[in-house]
């Protein structure tokens, strides 16, 4: 993972597509789970239970969503690890990049 | 305000009943407001608003809500004109306190 790898404007452009669409889909799945959180305890203190949820998820989405070039080789696997990419979705940053990606996703696997 | 008031036993648990009653009448509001939140926001990002909101409510109870009877005649009064009591529900904790109450709140007024 020491290796560097160049991105052309048009792979940036993927990048940038793919990370954001990874962000919304995070974001909905979290919204969606606050919902549920209100809709299934009907003790009024499941509010701190949801602020709770609601900090840690903003700190894990704060570190975790990190958009520098340096970073994002890891920042990708461990998106698609998670399911909020599929591979496929990343096939527009570069094939020599998403093969780095499927022997590290193959290795966690096993 | 210097002036130290007693507190009998059916004093005590008058001003339990009426700082509990307060606390969850202050949670439903609280958990209304997180509801309508959802409700009217299609965006998704607004679950940080939602967490900023409820992180702030979390500081302002657990400030706010302290039972100690040192302090307990600072809170009832703040908590009445907040609108969480109504100072009749305070009758039970003694006129000599209730008394007070009315005069600083009519204070307030002015």
């Amino acid at each position: 993972m020491s290796r560097d790898f160049t991105w052309s404007p048009s792979q940036k452009k993927a990048a940038r597509a793919a990370f954001d669409l990874a962000v919304a889909r995070e974001l909905k799945a979290i919204r969606q789970h606050a919902e549920t959180m209100l809709k299934d305890n009907k003790e009024d203190r499941v509010i701190w239970k949801l602020e709770e949820y609601l900090y840690e998820k903003r700190r894990e989405i704060d570190q975790k969503y990190d958009y520098r070039y340096s970073v994002l080789m890891l920042v990708f696997p461990r998106l698609v690890h998670e399911g909020w990419l599929a591979l496929d979705e990343l096939d527009g940053i570069g094939e020599e990049k998403t093969e780095v990606f499927r022997k590290l996703l193959d290795l966690n696997r096993k």
